[in-house]
Order: C-alpha cells, then structure tokens, then sequence
C-alpha cells in the first residue's frame, strides 16, 4: 500500500476530529469528545501551538494521525509525548501506524527530546511486546490523577 | 509557619535544582538528574517556555516548588499538568505541599484548562486517599511507554 506521512496543516483538522471520534466510538465512548474542529484548529495552529500532528494520508485521504506534543522533566529535560495515535479500523495492520511511531520519533530527536513517551493499556501484551522489541521501556506503578471541570470548580470552592 | 507563594523566577533556579536533587536523593536515585541549572533557564524563561513552575518561601527561602506544563487531550483540550511537587523534607506535612496545589489548580483554572493531571504511584493509598477528597478521579490501568536517548538512537538506527 502507497502512503505518506506529512505534519498536518489546518485543512486536515476536520478529517482528524473525524478520526478521534472513530476512535472514541470504537472504546464505547461516543460523547467523550468534547472539542470540536475549531478548537483542534485554534490550540494547533495559533502562534504558540498546543500540539503537533502528523497525519497518513492514503490515495489522497488521511487515514492515521499522530498528536504530540512536548513535555517537561524535572530529570531529562525536553520530552516529547505521543498523545494519541489512531489509524482508521479498515487500515489497521498495514503499517501506518508503525510509519507515524516512526515519525514521531524522528521529530523527537529533531527537536533535542531527551525521551519520547506514550502511554499503554497495561493488558495490552501485544503493543507492549511491540513496544520493547523496538526498544522502549516501560514503567508500571503509576496511577493518573485527574481533576476535570467540575473537579477543578469543586476544589477551587473549598478554598 | 508563615509562607508565600508565588511564580519562580530565573534567581530561584537555582534551589529550584537543589530541591529536584534533594527528591531525587530521597528516591535512592542520586544521579538521575541529567539538567543543570542552566537547561532550566533555557527551558523556562525563553520565549516559549517549555514549564511554568510556583515556588514556596518561607522567610525568604523556597523550600517547595510546583512545576507545571500545559498537555491537550484530544477529547477535552487544554490540560495542566503538574509534573513535580516537592516540599523540602524538613518542611513536609506543614501544609506548604497543598499550598502549592491549591495554587496550580487555581492556575489551570485560569489558563481555561479542561482538567489538571498528575500522577500518584499506585500503593501511596494516603495521597491517593488526600488527592479523592480534593475531588480528582484515579484512573489506573495504564503503563508508561519511553525511549530514552539510547532507546531513540536504537529505535532511529532501525529505521
């Protein structure tokens, strides 16, 4: 299959909501996806972008994307995240995924990232086996914690 | 105990390495700090800082610091995350540590952050049991994936 991957550009963003809605269908959780096109387009594409994307396109049509973005340790340094990376169920196991990874750790070492990190459902035996064959490691023992909307009005209304 | 809280500046960098050290010695991990002061100068202060970070005072000295960076959710946005809280042994458990929080909330509150995310390692039931009171949702079941400088090299020289 002919495909290639490119950073995504303000046209790909409805395209790329269509495809994290795919995916949020696809874990059964169809409302989970509060943004909407304009808000992938102001937090991606404004002077201080909050993320960078590639997308795989495929006969013309994006099929996969990569969302990044970059963090910060207090060990490391530079460090960049993959956030999400999703590729449309029909092309699953046709090496689009593998493209992006690869692309995203190509701009991990252009920017000076000392790590490239992602997260995995721990019951995932076939991605983390992936994972380690191509030389990551991989920490347990850690949960998130997470305050959302009405956790952060919740806990500002205590103070 | 009489404290102010308020956003480092390039003059604190300095404890600001010396308290990320001293937490990193606690951890038995002594030489896990690869930044110098300099890189968190570099990362911090330049045009597109790479962290916002709120130190605690106390009679004119930090003994605490917070350090934040923005992440974006796909299904939410804009996210704050609070990658280190460290209050310096001596000080710990006379409130300087939920200062800080209460402070970083209050942050991604104004920045129109959708949710703050931090992580817990998943036996310290005391902060986990603190961190529910404050409102936050434990979210367990994910590993962390990472390449280090050698890992992206291998991965790269695979390519």
């Amino acid at each position: 299959m002919q495909f290639s991957i490119r950073p995504a550009t303000v046209n790909d963003m409805s395209r790329v909501h269509e495809l994290i809605v795919e995916l949020a269908v696809y874990e059964k959780e169809p409302d989970a996806v509060k943004i909407c096109v304009d808000d992938l387009i102001n937090y991606g594409f404004s002077s201080q972008p909050e993320f960078h994307c590639f997308v795989a396109e495929v006969n013309g049509k994006v099929e996969g994307i990569a969302l990044t973005y970059k963090r910060f340790s207090t060990w490391s340094g530079l460090v960049l995240h993959l956030e999400d990376l999703i590729v449309t169920e029909r092309l699953r196991g046709t090496g689009l995924g593998t493209a992006l990874l690869d692309e995203v750790v190509k701009y991990g070492n252009q920017l000076g990232a000392k790590r490239v990190t992602w997260v995995v459902l721990d019951w995932n035996e076939s991605a983390i086996s992936f994972y380690k064959k191509k030389g990551a490691a991989i920490y347990k023992g850690w949960d998130w914690v997470s305050l959302d909307e009405q956790g952060i009005k919740h806990y500002l209304s205590k103070l």
